[in-house]
């Protein structure tokens, strides 16, 4: 039954047997075939060098593992990690221990499971929970530096939010990478995985393509990688796969992203063809501090904040505010989309944002969104009801009654919390607001120990690992902030563990 | 390449090939591998009795094809569409219209998207609420017989819900399957489906065990049924399958399920190995009239809709209430759980739920509830609450709450709506309340043409079509009461009609 002139065939032949080996009729399939060749071998390979999978290397080495690979899309190193604003929630390290703050894992999962809405899985969120304080110890190994501060941060019961010195995810990436480059972990920029590739055992490598250009989806050449000990899948999220978002959440399908443009669905999509079962594939956390009129997530998004907290959100159809602008992430969300409903394509109805000078003044990319022009000036109510459309007198009589409840003398409907009260007085400055995809909460099911959960057996896959953004489940339907990069951190470390412990 | 003695492997081939087509690289696979030996030949083979299978039946059967076959795991027909409710939520039938009810599809897809909290595919609700009215000439001309009545079900903003005479779905899927019969339709029980088959052009037929029992999950007899034009899934939902159930949704690993027992995953499984999108596999429906002192959902699920409506239920731990017994199924099964998680194993914290005579004396199921001892009598206040190990002060307040609110003396903090305003005074009938699975919102994603969307191309899989409550998105992450009955209807219909007009 060896038939080596078809070697591709022979591989997908594994890839299904495994698939259904253990399918219903409970028939065993013979899966006697091999690759039968590699370009390279190397004893873990890794898909993603963002946090989950520097995490998953610095493991593997600490586990003794000789030839570590991290294999990388993009160009640049990091994906979404290297971009976003580092803010780790981890209860129990010594930091946080030292401010007295009291807090438990316990509390962590408690407040997580609030906002996934019931849908973590319990036992991830526990696990991501009690190594929190474990991934504070690998970072300052790593060399990254830390603020002297522990914060608190929306949804959160505890201070338990650390930074790094500046305050933003390269100042983990860039340590980490190097750490591990001075480790002999090897690294390859431009090499796109997309496909796992199977044996008798299990997952026993990857097909890659080499010197991949993300902006024609092509590259120079393709090549197979073996894995001796098995492949850490931390590929990341897939906001920017417009036709897998609409194919999974069509109400989102119009919705901008926030994530860099690496974010794609090729590796979730390797992973279901390799028979894992997916949860949560069409929940997506969406940032509903984000603007039409800027790019991704930028400076306006740092100024809605503000404006949140001390100023207001208004429907241009009604003049009226229809949120409590501090509630959490999705509550906020699906509110403005509620409003942008309303509009149509060519007379859309974006909900704004303002607030007063005196928020402007202290509020974080305010200067950089308004140079931009994201944010708006306008120098009287008049000014700003024209700016948005909105029926002047509506929008005077929503300044007056914010006011009156900010002056304590009038009971805030939506139940903001006060721990400003400011006036609006003119001049205002607003910006529009839209909702846009963040996050993906779904992704490939795990186990505790990091393993990726077959759709058929709902047992492990041999020689499947995943992490971070691109499995679903520890946070549920919505998550906190500063938590995705502590899942990464203590997913990825199992990962590089469990890999590390696997026979080559 | 052809290899003829290998059979079962070319077939495997043949569906990662199509999984992998247009994988990520972008590879052209060569497919050219069919499967050497089929037992029998049909035009269309339609997996599942009940509702969504019927209606597909009929739709080939309509429009022309001679060769149908319905193949049932079970030993009965119909599934679980035999035994429902039957309620059937459907605008703009000539029964509706002749009532001088003011209703519209459109109106309809709004009730949906409130009770799927805008998870459900826009399309498909719409494609579902727009041909509901045709779903009730299918069922007339089939020899269904209805009520001469139309009613309003919660969470719906018009009358639309009919019944057929004897309120059950066997009223439905017998005559169906009668009528059928004498077009000729063939219909085989006992028939495992457990695969589906691909060759070049996509889904080709599929892999039956026959003879099958479900008690020991064996059969006598594996075969191959060919589908020249293609297959319909109609399986239904898998809430029976524990295993499967608790690695999508952890959280829910514990509760019981009101499905007949072939309620198992395995066509799901079948679809995901075939290379199907699926979406909301997380998403269950949970009954919150259900009790642990009864298996599934008996007469006691009937009875606690009057306890609730005009009585109270209660946290035992606090003697005092904790939901509008009236909110929508999600809000209620989510405040029971909270309940449910403040005992222990050994130390159970069952809410109850409880109401007076003259309530019981006009509930539906209480007598044979009580007769069962599903519902218990407790003559005075002391005795319920001994009853509940409830602390009797804090009940007896809750009662004395209670009938202020029903006198119009104080306002319900709940918020119920109040269409009774009963008493509440011995002698009291109670019942335990426990969630369980009722339905599965997720499945196989599917167009409005009720073909079923790849994971990997995001388009259909040629020759795979799907309908039910296998399917995912109509809903969105729950429904309202008489929808699903209708999705089967109109997505049945759909996939019929695909299916037929396909190439043979």
């Amino acid at each position: 039954m060896e038939h080596p002139h078809i070697s591709r065939r022979r591989v997908l032949g594994g890839a299904l047997g495994s698939l259904l080996a253990a399918g219903a009729a409970g028939e065993a399939l013979a899966r006697n075939v091999k690759p039968q060749h590699w370009d390279e071998t190397y004893d873990v390979v890794i898909v993603g060098s963002g946090f989950a999978g520097l995490s998953a290397a610095y493991e593997a080495v600490k586990q003794g593992v000789k030839r570590v690979l991290v294999l990388e899309k993009m160009e640049a190193w990091g994906g979404n990690s290297a971009l976003c604003g580092a803010l780790m929630c981890m209860p129990l390290t010594k930091m946080q221990k030292a401010k007295g703050i009291e807090d438990s894992p316990e509390k962590l999962v408690a407040d997580m499971m609030a906002a996934g809405r019931g849908f973590n899985h319990p036992e991830l969120a526990l696990t991501m929970a009690k190594n929190a304080a474990g991934a504070f110890d690998m970072l300052e190994e790593c060399g990254v530096e830390f603020q002297d501060k522990v914060i608190r941060l929306g949804g959160h019961s505890a201070p338990r939010a650390h930074l790094p010195k500046v305050p933003s995810g390269g100042s983990i990436t860039v340590p980490m990478h190097k750490w591990l480059r001075s480790k002999g972990v090897e690294f390859r920029n431009r090499a796109n995985v997309h496909e796992l590739v199977f044996d008798d055992d299990g997952v026993r490598g990857v097909k890659v393509t080499f010197d991949y250009d993300w902006h024609t989806d092509t590259g120079r050449r393709e090549g197979t990688v073996r894995a001796l000990k098995g492949v850490v899948v931390a590929s990341g999220g897939w906001g920017q796969d417009h036709e897998f978002v609409t194919a999974t959440m069509p109400a989102y399908a119009q919705l901008e992203c926030t994530s860099q443009p690496g974010a794609t669905a090729t590796m979730i999509k390797a992973m279901l063809a390799a028979g894992s079962l997916p949860v949560m594939l069409d929940m997506f956390q969406l940032g509903p501090w984000a603007s039409p009129d800027e790019k991704g997530a930028g400076p306006g998004s740092f100024f809605a904040d503000y404006a949140f907290a001390e100023g207001m959100a208004i429907d241009p159809k009604t003049g009226a505010r229809f949120m409590n602008e501090l509630a959490d992430r999705r509550t906020r969300a699906e509110a403005q989309l509620k409003v942008l409903e309303k509009g149509t394509k060519d007379a859309p109805n974006y909900p704004f944002c303002f607030c007063s000078q005196a928020t402007a003044d202290h509020a974080e990319g305010f200067k950089a969104a308004y140079r931009e022009g994201t944010v708006k000036r306008s120098d009287s109510v008049e000014a700003l009801a024209k700016l948005h459309g909105v029926d002047v007198e509506a929008l005077k009589q929503s300044i007056a009654d914010w006011n009156e409840i900010v002056a304590g003398k009038k009971e805030d409907p939506f139940k903001k919390p006060l721990d400003t009260r400011t006036e609006l007085n003119p001049p205002f400055y607003s910006m529009r607001l839209s909702p846009k995809l963040h996050y993906c909460m779904g992704g490939a099911a795990i186990t505790p120990r990091a393993e990726v959960v077959s759709a058929q057996t709902c047992k492990p896959i041999p020689g499947l690992y995943a992490a971070g953004e691109v499995t679903g489940g520890v946070h549920g339907m919505d998550r906190l902030g500063g938590c995705s990069s502590v899942d990464c951190f203590v997913f990825g470390r199992i990962a590089g563990a469990q890999v590390a412990a696997r026979k080559a």
